[in-house]
């Protein structure tokens, strides 16, 4: 075995993933999956109440769980233990901001037995939306106090699923974890300081986590100050002073992997771990993301990322969007994130409507849920597919999850407007389908309004390689060209490029990514006639937009 | 057997209904029902553009297979053929506008072998849209021709689902039937004139009809003037002397039965037949109908009507309702007529969307289609009923087959708002009956605003009898009781109300009225509370209400 193998660590929402690649030829040599265990069996969360929490038990297990299939699937192809004895490097990508509040070693409050059971003390899932009332009172604090506004690279609004308002949300509601936490770690910046066993003063922090989620930035000398921090709870400014001041990109090294953590997972000691980032900024890269390029992660929500370089140094603030960081995707540029808050998700609550009598009224029918399940999206895309775009009245609006980009309006609803007698499911369908499109040219005519270029435009995620009915309709709708990444795992892919540059195989990212990074499985191509079609419309759905603003303004 | 019968004869859309009434207690000696063969059949009919012709054979072997199951049905009860004979009057109400044109003894074309087959030779039912472009022809005409406005008493628009419009309509389309034809009868009008054998000259057409349908109005000297006409299609014109100028309420004998029609129908010959109406006035009429109650017949659109009386001999001009006719309703006062295009429809399209995974996926699967059917709208509705409409964002307009009243507007359209991935059926459900509940009382509020006091609401049909809780939100929204009338067959008890004047039975309407009308059900109290909530909620409608028809008026 002269091969160098590189791991890419992927933990998603419900499961960590662990790839080992070929660090030469990108050739994928074996991969695993886990599920995290409390987390299937629904602990510590309240859907209902958009509270999701998972125990740090959970990364554990599964990782350790997922290093045992891996070995399991390297020894299948004949590498067996020495399989894994090749690994040269490991990065991590997680969900953000997924926080935790921590003790003074670093460890999660609920891996001590006091707050073992205690949802507080655990991660607070990107998702989880406890934190509304502080993302507030953050905002109006940033705007109101004085001093710096520090949302402004945050595209001028704090969102309650970020790192402060969760931490500001766990410490006064639960005022245990509040007296016994030392500091606030991300997924991604707890993994490799447990993995090289490195002391919480001297975690190097993620440049991506931190600027997207925490308001870190060079010009603010960091995070937030200590002043303003202290107007929310002065317990987070005494956590600040845990933070440090620098944050560091994914293609630095974090530490090396300390021998207890080599043993138990089947490594070598002393290879290079990576710093960590957010899983989807890593599967930009792991795309190939270069300037210019929109890489849109397209599945329930989407997340739209592209680089830029620094302009004379300087940076350009496009309002509006998630968030603007240096160095969170490719070092050395800037990385901009925006994201439609529901995609695949305004389809799915249109499936989940039209199976509620099955729900409601046969829920024992045998098989029949089942073989609607099994094809009403494709049934409906079929017949929507048919449907000539200036023949339907049916016009959509997509913030059925609320607004993320342009200009973050999590409160902001949904519309299908030109309902007639004759309005079929397919109609409907088809009009939810174009309002997605129309979200991402939102996004799109922003960031260059703003004079960010687009260039090019690639798509990744189920949505983009599993609807080819939804990528037309976006093309058309953007008059742009969309290559479809022909990679289903972009992330651990992206994850094994940073492990590949931490292990010296290359000597930066971009190198990494010529010689690993996926082909384009084909390209979307618009059609112009339709592309006519659609700007009439896409004006209409803006003022649809308007109304539906000055609705939700007026709302008591 | 001394009893004395009456006839109430009411053609549906679907069918025909014969009851005969015992003319001093109201009870009911015996009814039947009898379908349209051909209509049945689907013939003449393009449901997808609208195009519903129905053939005069139709209503004459519905009317004689009715005549032979209500002779069943008295004979099951013991009179037999006996029954018949003590029947003493006969009125019609039918369906209207439903025009046809006639040869000069007044026989509908189709009658005739030429055009036996011939839809443009039939009757052209009151929901037939043909004529869109005609009835814009005669609105811009009559705006700018310089002569009179004859919309003026048809709410200020004249709608293609109407006399002239229809007629202009047939006469262009079909220049066969355009140069064969002599005059044209309204359906209500053909009935008596056949029964009775009166030459066209001498027939006396219906007020109701011609009020509401053909811009009849004495202030006009009858119908829209010859040069109006003459400028729509000279053949129009000509029709015009054809008409006659006077018009009759329905309390009037129009003539005598004739023997030959006498012996078809098993009833004694020289019975007066009343002057015939439209089924929902005359329906208004069964219900109880006085002065200041508006009534509400309620099924897959509403007709609204009341009446006022005149002041001073005057008549007050309400802005965008139907029309207003002296004696459409109640003889001597003025019949106001309003409507909702879309109701019990609304529901019924919401049904089918849901619908569609089992249509289009499943539609063999045994049983599950009926068990859904059955049970999906009492789901829905109860499911809806816990829902409080405060913790609801969910917003619609209930335009879906466009607006009828007030300011009819054909084109405009329905619409959901305030959509969240967590928006349920039943919350759509809910929306939707909210939703035409204020459409009801934007009908209310604009008779009132134009001085037509309501002092109480009667409501009727399907929709008022089976779902508490549409007439629940209706009452709240409205902030009024409203009186649910107990009886389903209010137009053939109209129609045997006035056969009893036209028999001498009673010296008036109000009279017959006073001894035949129905039992109030029972009365739906409103809610203050939700009153409240509703007020605010309403607010939001109209605004809704105001974008739609923006986006309308900007739509190519």
């Amino acid at each position: 075995m002269s091969e160098v193998l590189v791991l890419g660590i992927d933990y998603g929402t419900d499961s960590c993933r662990v790839a080992a690649l070929d660090a030469r030829t990108g050739k994928t040599a074996g991969e695993a999956v886990a599920a995290y265990p409390r987390w299937a069996a629904g602990l510590y969360c309240s859907p209902s109440e958009n509270i999701f929490r998972q125990h740090p038990l959970d990364y554990l297990e599964s990782l350790e769980a997922g290093m045992r299939g891996l070995s399991a699937a390297l020894e299948a192809k004949g590498c067996g233990a020495k399989g894994l004895e090749a690994v040269a490097g490991i990065a991590f990508a997680t969900t953000g901001s997924t926080p935790c509040l921590v003790d003074s070693r670093g460890m999660p409050l609920a891996m001590s037995a006091e707050f073992a059971q205690d949802p507080d003390g655990m991660f607070v899932l990107w998702k989880d939306h406890s934190a509304i009332a502080e993302a507030e009172e953050i905002n109006r604090l940033s705007r109101s106090w004085g001093g710096e506004d520090f949302t402004k690279f945050s595209g001028g609004s704090y969102s309650p699923e970020w790192f402060w308002a969760k931490a500001l949300h766990l410490v006064r509601a639960n005022p245990r974890v509040g007296s016994a936490f030392h500091s606030i770690l991300e997924h991604c910046d707890w993994m490799p300081l447990l993995l090289t066993e490195t002391p919480l003063a001297m975690a190097k922090r993620s440049r991506c986590v931190a600027g997207h989620k925490a308001m870190w930035h060079e010009r603010f000398g960091g995070f937030p100050s200590k002043s303003f921090l202290g107007f929310l709870d002065p317990r987070l400014a005494e956590a600040r002073d845990t933070l440090g001041s620098g944050t560091f990109t994914a293609d630095q090294v974090f530490g090396l992997l300390s021998p207890v953590w080599a043993s138990r997972l089947g490594l070598k000691p002393g290879i290079p771990v990576a710093v960590g980032a957010i899983d989807a900024h890593i599967g930009a890269v792991g795309s190939g993301a270069g300037p210019g390029v929109l890489v849109k992660v397209m599945g329930t929500s989407t997340c739209d990322m592209i680089v830029a370089p620094k302009e004379g140094g300087g940076e350009r603030l496009v309002q509006g969007i998630c968030g603007q960081v240096d160095g969170s995707i490719l070092p050395g540029m800037l990385g901009y994130e925006a994201g439609q808050s529901a995609f695949g998700d305004a389809y799915a609550w249109f499936k989940n409507l039209l199976s509620w009598p099955i729900e409601a009224i046969l829920p024992e029918a045998e098989g029949v849920k089942e073989k609607i399940d099994a094809s009403i999206m494709n049934v409906l895309g079929e017949e929507a597919g048919k449907i000539d775009p200036e023949r339907s009245s049916v016009l959509a609006l997509d913030w059925l999850n609320g607004r993320r980009t342009p200009d973050l309006a999590p409160f902001l609803k949904g519309a299908l407007v030109g309902l007639t007698l004759g309005a079929t499911a397919p109609m409907i369908f088809r009009a939810l389908v174009e309002a997605t499109a129309y979200g991402t040219r939102a996004i799109v005519e922003r960031f260059e309004a703003q004079g960010v270029a687009i260039q090019g435009i690639l798509a990744l995620g189920g949505v983009a390689r599993k609807s080819p009915l939804v990528m037309q309709i976006v093309a058309d709708v953007l008059g742009r060209p969309i290559g479809i990444v022909g990679s289903d795992q972009t992330v651990a892919l992206g994850a094994a490029m940073f492990a590949a540059v931490a292990a010296g195989v290359y000597p930066d990212i971009g190198q990494a990514q010529k010689a690993l990074k996926p082909s384009i499985e084909h390209i979307v191509q618009p059609n112009p006639a339709r592309g006519v079609v659609y700007d009439r419309l896409y004006a209409e759905y803006l003022e649809l937009g308007r109304y539906a603003e000055s609705l939700e303004a007026r709302r008591p």
